[in-house]
């Protein structure tokens, strides 16, 4: 494999180039979910349209109903082609006073451990991730003038946001999209020494409930003990969604969860994947999941409910005796196996609605939800891939589920007919969508050469099967 | 009674000035619970020292451990002694955007039904009723040069805030503070034709709750099913406070409530509170406190608690999959009968910490409780008061309990062995501690009209019981 090994040689001459293009895209604050950055959101997609063009990729901006997304081919006739999906987009950074550095300004630390990491919002998610193919291409062009295989990639800005546009986009747009095989990079290896295939992914869904009492804020003095409590209500709704064993009670909400096999039960538990090893460092120690699940199966192969936000009445300093007139949360749930988003969008209103006082309201707000998704274990690009990242790190990949959601990926499937391989380089101490969050140096260059390899070995005869 | 009659008409006759006087005073922002605003309570308390010392009062500023005491004295050797208590501190005016006129730009305003209003943050809670009371003063003095009986004026900045360090200035001052009577002008009317006196008051217990789990916020993805979420935590908490017959689950809570007499009951199923006429100007209907009790006695008899605010994780537009890392809540719980603050404020921890997973922790803040208080219904000055209500309004006041607190009322009892008369012109809809507080023109003009009349009740022999 000279052809390789010249391109490997090349990704670690040159990475401290391939940081500063890191650095230059993460100064851009592309966070998707405020429409007060959607200017910084496209001059991401600009930067990197004109980094691939630069490559030699036909690159463009198309338009979305929201951000544009970033379009780039280069075609190999006769080989096999790849479609890489990744985003430009970032979470928000608030508490913005607990970040240790500034977000957008990215820049090498060093961790306690000694690690050195490059600390920015979007460092992991996705930015660092994303880069890490797009430098694997960059270093098969300079050296061989040429890809591997043929390559196509989509890079959207709305995935923070649930990438509300993007589904009618592919569908839209299907003829283009054609390829063999989607790449994907957004999620994480299994632990520092140990790389991971995906192989499933949790569904979201994910609802804003406004209850609305009296008109005004009221003197709790004067019409405490009389007049309903919008933070009471919505309190009492929330407590109201788990039962005492951790499970989740909305009517119908297990329909379609499937027991996870007990082989795969017993390979889980043979990766000894502890509270004090994956909850200690977050400084944690209990699973807070179902009771009698193992951890692992709470995070991976079981549906969750979280409330990721909550607000009403006084948050001042100080004290104030007000009764709110509105209260609101937002609360979404991991789905699994062939839980329905739609079915659970009509349990929960209903939830809602039989819980709030008559002479009160409530306002409903449903994001767009998804399934979760399962890729066939025997795919060829599967063995493909586990090869080319067992010659980069030494040890083979494990496969693992997520807990995570990357709704495309089920409109890939659906829409193009496309399995997707889900190939990422993130660690858990990342803090994505925290303060401080970080990409290891590690990641990104051997992420980097681990892309080159599986470019190199999707190549092959066969490895996409088709 | 031409002595009063003169009073009465000079009143009349400078109602425009006193108003101006009123607005100069509401421009300050005297806000006492955020520290920022510390300028601008001394600039609201100087301002009513330059005001009484012009009327001839011999008027300072006194040190607290916080927003400073104006204390005023205007001696009348053998006539008896009134110590007036108000205070010029107001409440945060958030959220601003409801607001339809700036809170600290007063006006006079028109309401829907004719009626006109004074518009401002602090017009009837409470500088607009202080002003009442100094106003009356001010005619006495125009007309006659002298007060009809001796008059001590004590107005605090931190009422809003929890009165803190006022006890222990009274305690220490109680010197200058004899008196036969306390006067407090910080209560509501009966209706707008009705004139009340308050003889009951409701006790307070203040808390901050911040419950803390993971030591950084978490992805929902990666970590949803496993991390204990504080919101969560909280609601659980905050649901579990109510039984579902609206009743208070704290062990202990109603020790020391006592059943309303029979003859009472009676008397209140006579004012026919209805939840149409109490709740419906703020757009409710229904009663939300405990099962079986009537309206009147839910804000008024029964003691209640309410969750006054509440925040945690991300409450931004948009979506984020987040577990947040803290939240927290401002509950509190309104006192009655020989309720005690302490023994509660020690239940309250117990049940708190009770339900904290053990890998988490709590942070519980106690803020200065008050006990309930009751006025002796034999007392003259009571009386006195209510004769001359009754000829400025021309229906006799009615007696009512407040659901409202006024600490600082146990306090000159307990230090200065005085019982507190308590006489105000607000009504349920002047919206104080919310948007858009006013005070109604007629509460103040026939206010300051009644404290002429009260003041020369309580002239007359034996009216304060000496």
């Amino acid at each position: 494999m000279a052809a390789l090994d010249a391109v490997l040689s090349d990704i670690d001459r040159d990475l401290d180039n391939s940081l500063e293009r890191l650095f230059a895209w993460l100064r851009i604050e592309s966070i998707s979910t405020d429409p007060a950055y959607a200017g910084e959101c496209r001059r991401a997609a600009e930067w990197l349209k004109g980094d691939l063009a630069a490559l030699g990729f036909d690159a463009s901006l198309r338009e979305t109903g929201g951000h544009p997304v970033v379009l780039a081919h280069a075609p190999k006739p006769g080989a096999p082609h790849v479609l890489f999906y990744g985003h430009y987009d970032v979470q928000p950074v608030d508490p913005l006073e607990l970040w240790e550095t500034t977000p957008f300004d990215p820049r090498l630390v060093s961790l306690p451990d000694g690690r050195r990491a490059i600390s920015a919002r979007g460092a992991a998610d996705d930015k660092g991730q994303v880069m890490t193919f797009v430098e694997a291409c960059r270093a098969w062009k300079a050296i061989h003038g040429e890809l591997p295989v043929g390559v196509t990639l989509l890079i959207e800005g709305a995935e923070e946001n649930g990438s509300k546009d993007l589904p009618e986009w592919v569908e839209a747009n299907r003829d283009e999209l054609k390829a063999d095989l989607v790449l994907v990079c957004d999620t994480g290896m299994w632990d520092r020494a140990t790389p991971a295939i995906t192989s499933s992914l949790r569904g979201l869904s994910y609802f804003e409930v406004f209850v609305r009492c009296a008109d005004r804020d009221l003197h709790s003095g004067l019409f405490g003990g009389a007049a309903a409590n919008p933070i009471r209500v919505l309190s009492r709704l929330i407590s109201d969604l788990h039962d005492d064993d951790g499970r989740i009670t909305l009517p119908g909400f297990y329909d379609g969860v499937r027991e996870t096999p007990a082989e795969v039960l017993e390979q889980w538990r043979g990766l000894d994947l502890t509270p004090e090893s994956f909850l200690g460092p977050v400084g944690l120690g209990l699973p807070a999941g179902e009771r009698g699940r193992m951890l692992i199966e709470q995070i991976q192969s079981r549906p969750t409910c979280d409330v990721n936000g909550i607000v009403g009445g006084y948050t001042g300093e100080g004290t104030k005796t007000v009764i709110a007139g509105q209260a609101s949360a937002k609360i979404s749930f991991r789905l699994v196996d062939d839980q329905d988003p739609e079915a659970i969008a009509a349990s929960f209103e209903s939830f809602v609605r039989a819980r709030i006082p008559a002479d009160c309201s409530v306002e409903i707000v449903t994001h767009k939800g998804s399934r979760a998704i399962a890729l066939p274990f025997d795919m060829p690009a599967l063995a493909a891939a586990k090869g080319a990242l067992a010659e980069e790190w030494g040890v083979p990949p494990v496969t693992i589920g997520s807990g995570g959601s990357i709704p495309i990926v089920g409109d890939f499937k659906r829409s193009l007919g496309l399995d997707s391989l889900l190939v990422g380089f993130g660690l858990d101490d990342d803090r994505v969508h925290s303060p401080n969050e970080k990409y290891d140096l590690t990641s990104f260059h051997k992420g980097t050469r681990s892309w080159a390899r599986i470019l190199a070995a999707l190549a092959e005869p066969g490895a996409v099967g088709r």
